[in-house]
């Protein structure tokens, strides 16, 4: 193996396709955002990076309150029309049907089959990005997509997001605290 | 579409799996995770949530550097035999070859692909678990997995990580910022 240095650069190997709903103005708002994560156990909580300059982030701060949707491989073209203009020059909020938690301004899209109701726990000053820190106050999900209630991924078909690109989830390659039980063996 | 609520949990659709790689009293150790994503395009920086208690959160204070590591699929035995052993158990130093970069403390494991090296910006408290955001010095990259000076997803070969399990990258799903261009037409 020969290692090549390729500088510094916002790189993560793969990234979940997602959609922030926020109210901006009093209206629903959805962008499309990858930067996300898991943030805590307990509580339970996400993060996603979002630049700045977003209209969403105004949203996000106005209210201290956001959503992350998940959209199934059938929502690419409106997913990624969401990442291609901003709800400063365009009304988002037609896009999906919007409905609203306990929160009541975490607008989120009844298309999504998952939807991660959130209310903003930190933002973190990172430079052109703030983190936001949300803890998950509910998780809404289409009955038809959940199994021994959590969401399932098979009926779910999120889209895996990596190199400027939407991919979908292949093949199962082993259960996780399982497979490397047989390490001792190799 | 029927909405159901399933409560609140530590949900996120699809995660990579990596090695957090952390010197700690002196030794290289690798542990397992997923809740990790892109934290910053600019300065570049990533997070990762760890759980307060590990052995490797405490490396990363010690030196306040750590790394994250891509395994490809064909590491999956390892690298889950890193998430089900603790180094404060197990010496896991010599499950892979362990390189360092400019940074010195935050150990590098040559057998996957993608190694990116960072420097602790922050560490923020979540609750159970730490929210460690870290600036990227470097990316560090097998120079047969990189094409067009990226590490290359189809090269690389990585695991996505969701519902207690390791999954390969499927089929190719549409081009970001441009499948979104249909949405007029629909």
């Amino acid at each position: 193996m020969s290692k090549i240095t390729l500088g510094p650069m916002p790189y993560m190997s793969i990234m979940p396709t997602l959609l922030v709903g926020a109210n901006v103005n009093g209206k629903p708002n959805y962008m499309t955002a990858a930067w996300s994560t898991v943030a805590c156990m307990s509580p339970p909580m996400v993060c996603v990076a979002i630049n700045k300059v977003r209209y969403t982030a105004r949203g996000i701060e106005e209210n201290e309150t956001f959503s992350l949707n998940v959209p199934s491989a059938n929502l690419a073209t409106e997913t990624d029309h969401c990442g291609l203009v901003s709800g400063a020059q365009e009304d988002k909020s037609a896009i999906f049907t919007s409905f609203f938690g306990s929160l009541r301004t975490a607008p989120m899209a009844m298309e999504c089959p998952v939807n991660i109701e959130c209310r903003l726990f930190k933002a973190v000053e990172c430079g052109s990005h703030r983190l936001y820190i949300g803890e998950i106050i509910e998780i809404h999900a289409d009955a038809s997509c959940v199994t021994d209630g959590k969401p399932d991924l098979r009926k779910l078909d999120p889209l895996v997001y990596a190199q400027m690109a939407y991919w979908n989830v292949g093949a199962p390659a082993g259960k996780a605290f399982s497979v490397g039980k047989e390490y001792r063996k190799k």
